[in-house]
């Protein structure tokens, strides 16, 4: 293996793992337990899964993988606060909807090269990518694992004990 | 910029930032802010921040940079759970050495090419590592910074408000 492809395994390899971690806690919770709070008055566990699906969907258009498959996340967990919006989904549709997202993602990820991950996002124009580089696909799945480990580092203080 | 060195730079930049938000959030906090738990029972503030200070010394001989500067804190901060034992050190004497071990990092970090960073870290044998190829300093890396996030995301639930 070269050694950028090498550091590309390492990225998906560090992802893949804070996924599953995300998919054995939350996945295990029943309703009652995804509403509670990973502290008094701060977010429900709901909030937190939903709002991981949500931002990892948005990855979709970002690395141009495709569409997003559940833009209308977005207003209850990315643009309001927890419970402020009272939320259309269930613990049930979310984590298929979970699934499906980082399936997808997944599929995407293993179709790019090296040079792909060094190229921009879809965020960032082709001027301001000649100035700011760093704006790459390989970066923003960085920064999306380090969002993903920050979340659930939050949600096992919830968990229930084994 | 080499497709691999665009790599290294991403997760450099991706430390950097996670750093970064420890210093801001446990830096600014007085000794009394440093006893609160994140949420009730679970660890305080300081223990988080000597964890992750251990933890991150820990990296200087996993990568061949040198020899650790604060052994001494895993007993308080890795080896035993908060409130067991006799935390030795301050609130000020942490933040120095947090630095410290943060500084020396870095400058390892910038010593090494693309290919130093694709070699094994001092935890695998050589043997092992041609089984293993990914056990090397970048997935280290990109593994202690995923340890960085998830626990800073769990202090950010006891921060006072600004």
């Amino acid at each position: 293996m070269t050694t950028e492809m090498s550091f590309v395994d390492s990225a998906l390899r560090g992802w893949k793992s804070n996924v599953e971690r995300a998919d054995k806690l939350f996945g295990a919770l029943s309703p009652e337990q995804l509403e509670k709070e990973v502290a008094p008055g701060k977010n429900r566990l709901i909030y937190l899964w939903g709002h991981l699906a949500a931002v990892n969907d948005g990855l979709l258009p970002l690395l141009g993988i495709g569409e997003r498959l559940h833009p209308e996340f977005d207003g209850m967990f990315i643009s309001n606060p927890d419970k402020s919006v009272q939320l259309t989904v269930s613990g049930q549709s979310l984590k298929a909807a979970w699934q499906e997202i980082n399936q997808k993602l997944w599929d995407g990820f293993l179709k790019f090269s090296a040079s792909d991950w060094a190229q921009r996002h879809t965020a960032v124009s082709e001027e301001d990518f000649k100035r700011e580089p760093h704006r790459n696909r390989f970066t923003a799945l960085l920064g999306r694992t380090a969002h993903l480990a920050y979340h659930v580092g939050q949600a096992t203080l919830a968990q229930p004990k084994a």
